[in-house]
């Protein structure tokens, strides 16, 4: 499946979770297009995909569709996230993804200030960073969120990729250089907010230049 | 300027802010390349783009640099941002932005949630829903971050807009519909995490197909 497919799908899921709480069982693909943003054809095309298939009466059954989706982007013992970089970025993603979903847990957080050792934020245990290695290892991680400031976050993907992690998610404001079998998406808030201000209206103008 | 070239300064100001704290007066443009993970002349020309040269001999001066990258890309009179859903992640925002950066104030949060009207969260205040255009109008909001769940995200966004929000930088798991002058940042952390998850490797196995 591509990156895009993969998006598609979690963004399926999400909303779908969404209206399933509030009590629906049955949806159209014509219905999660309206929401997800995409046409009838594009949602069942994915699903399709998936081997999920609707009834023409009733639709997709919500709680099945949900399942399915899960089978494909779910890892079946759960998904094992570490994260480095315990400071105000790094507290509000602990906070984010506490208790959030069961199969994607942060199951490990790392600080240089050795202070935050032993400490539970938010629901995870933090480590001195020079356990980095050894810990992501132990527990076999799979993805890293780096919150460390930018001039540290190569050198703490670098370690976490010796211990085994493949994927990550970089909220560091800096590029970094990794071999293309490393997966990473990129997550700048301070800059995604910085460039909706720019393309704010400035008072009468229509639009900067 | 392009959302490019608006991207790229918004992360040479981060990298440098960085350097500055570190003590660093001047740097070369290979420096911030290597840092930002562009080339040495697409950095000389972002920075001829806002009218900025450094000295052959010394490089571009740290201070100068992010003052000149400030005019471009801050407003005036600081950037005015409203937030809408003061959940888990709404407060994560909050908390993120809470005394960050001098010209990008979060002015004001929203919720349905009318309990939540009049307590001051992150050092923000917040406000009943329904006070949502009156107080945008009031304030002059010119960027709505959007915090809500998906299925509320759309009714916040019109209502905004009709008060004169032109940019949005959108966290809940939807596509909004909005017209062509309408600038939207698309941030969704979970689909973000959840991607990585399924690029991350299995046991044993390469990498997912």
């Amino acid at each position: 499946m591509t990156p895009k497919v993969i998006h598609r799908l979690s963004i399926y899921r999400r909303i779908l979770i969404e209206l399933q709480a509030q009590g629906l069982a049955y949806l159209y693909s014509h219905q999660l297009a309206a929401l997800a943003g995409g046409t009838a054809a594009l949602v069942r095309r994915d699903l399709m995909r998936i081997g999920f298939t609707g009834s023409p009466a009733r639709g997709y059954e919500v709680t099945a569709l949900i399942d399915a989706v899960g089978k494909v982007l779910d890892h079946p013992e759960g998904l094992r996230v570490a994260l480095v970089g315990v400071g105000n970025l790094g507290r509000a993603v602990l906070a984010y993804f506490l208790g959030r979903k069961p199969n994607l847990t942060i199951v490990a957080a790392f600080d240089s200030d050795s202070a935050l050792a032993g400490r539970v934020i938010h629901g995870c245990r933090c480590h001195a960073a020079t356990d980095l290695a050894r810990i992501c290892r132990e527990l076999g991680v799979q993805v890293g969120i780096i919150t460390v400031p930018a001039a540290a976050a190569q050198a703490a993907v670098d370690t976490m990729r010796e211990a085994g992690v493949s994927s990550f998610v970089n909220f560091a404001p800096v590029a970094l250089r990794l071999p293309p079998d490393v997966h990473v998406q990129e997550m700048d808030i301070t800059t995604t907010v910085e460039k909706a201000g720019y393309f704010a209206r400035r008072d009468g103008e229509a639009k900067p230049i």
